[in-house]
């Protein structure tokens, strides 16, 4: 089971009531927050989730509403008690970012690795999730992320069987071991059917539509994505800051054919996202204005 | 008339309902910000105040829950368009501390300038505002500010007279200028009875009780001090920690015989401040427990 909580969603500023756009993940008891701009840190404690098992943060860019919240949270997982390494994962200059900021955190009870992402695309495996790091096009460097939970195959006693894999090692390899014994290699594979389809979600913010978001997001069974403007004759300002409308957004869930939308990263002169959401239900109509905290836990398919 | 919104109430970390300790000054256009931790700029829109006309922020120390909202600030500010220069004050470092959160903040429509404190007390007259800068007694350099409007004493004809001061000049030296004229010099003291009262607010977070707050307190019409700790029992801490009890800090009121004190800057463990009020007011009555953004104008004395 995946849970997810999208913290905040709004863009640019936090406004009283409305977090900057941040979301965060729990799974098998470790957890992943993509994005934490000013106030994020008060978000997570108004939703009741904990700091202290906070492994990994992927930044998306270095803009201030998606980074500012950062000593905050260094600080208080710090007051959490964690020992155990922070992952970062970000543009190339996350490294000279994040150490520039701490200067009012410069001591923290535990250590910070990074992760510079270079590629356009880049796969990173971290505490059971399959993060796929995409870049999109802002006005600086900036990436998407996919968040998947892969599902093995059914064990397959037949196939176990067929490719001689002894009784002994059954269990083993379906748990995912990989076993060298008797002068031979055991591998998963030899005994399970064929993968399962896992958990996906699929973030992205502050970009055009990209290709690199249809490919990603293909196959999501939740697609967050940035809706910096709800009218349709905003798209001039859409292309010249590099966002998006409502309807683009919801063009890009239909063309990835994704199981759901939620619109997030409000422009702070949008009061009420919902009253757009005719218009984008036309184009993808399991599309949500997500409000602050809009929360699900995505299970494996029965 | 001096303005002024303690914008928020916590220690340490911003919780849900409860910003960290900031305080904003308005004095004939002009703002003045002492502090600003995460989330400041929130509470700034919740009070509904601008960010065009900031033009000084006091620091009083480099501890996350006193600057972490910074970049936030300068981001809302050039948002508001604002291009005047904005000055920074603060201890020894403050430059290097600035210009490293400015990383996620670096291209501003104003420039910014410092004034680092190296005294043990320091004397700034800028926008109207006279501020006293004193060392008070933290784990790290922290000072305490006092914040003053001056009042000029009344027009003075005898006084005027006796002086020998042209009529002509009369108008000019009682708005407070300096006239060189008919080879004379001409001060605004040779027309004006003795400075009235003005109005003073003093204000100091993360520290001991010293006698520097007792000296830069005096005469103060508010006192707004912290009170990270309720119970009496907790002096341990207050010391470990260099922090205050409520009762200390009533002390400090008693002994620099303000008019009236507000307690700030509580431990995210004190939930109902106001249970404390009793043993509190024993010592100084005209004491009160601040919620966020209590406000007060203050005027000169008729």
């Amino acid at each position: 089971m995946l849970d997810l909580c999208l913290l905040g969603t709004g863009g640019m500023m936090p406004l009283p009531y409305r977090w900057l756009t941040s979301l965060m993940f729990r799974y098998n008891g470790s957890s992943l927050l993509v994005d934490c701009g000013e106030g994020t840190q008060i978000t997570i404690r108004e939703k009741g989730w904990s700091f202290r098992p906070l492994d990994v943060i992927c930044i998306t860019h270095f803009h201030g509403d998606h980074i500012s919240g950062l000593p905050g949270i260094l600080l208080a997982m710090a007051n959490s008690d964690r020992k155990e390494p922070l992952l970062m994962i970000g543009p190339k200059g996350l490294i000279r970012v994040v150490n520039s900021l701490r200067v009012i955190a410069p001591e923290l009870p535990f250590d910070i690795e990074f992760i510079e992402l270079t590629q356009t695309q880049q796969h990173i495996e971290t505490h059971g999730y399959h993060i796929d790091a995409f870049r999109v096009n802002h006005k600086i460097t900036c990436y998407g992320y996919s968040i998947s939970i892969p599902r093995a195959g059914l064990f397959d006693v037949e196939k176990a069987k067929a490719n001689e894999v002894p009784l002994k090692y059954w269990n083993r390899l379906q748990k995912g071991e990989i076993i060298e014994a008797d002068g031979q290699l055991f591998e998963p594979s030899m005994v399970l059917g064929e993968p399962r389809k896992g958990i996906k979600v699929t973030y992205t913010t502050d970009t055009r539509p990209t290709n690199s978001i249809r490919q990603n997001a293909k196959g999501s069974d939740l697609f967050i994505c940035e809706g910096m403007y709800g009218e349709r004759g905003d798209i001039n300002n859409a292309v010249k800051y590099k966002h998006m409308t409502f309807e683009e957004a919801a063009g890009l869930a239909r063309d990835a054919g994704v199981k759901e939308l939620w619109l997030t990263h409000y422009s702070p002169a949008i009061n009420h996202p919902e009253i757009f959401m005719d218009d984008v239900r036309r184009i993808f109509p399991n599309a949500h204005a997500a409000k602050d905290r809009r929360s699900v836990e995505l299970n494996f398919e029965e």
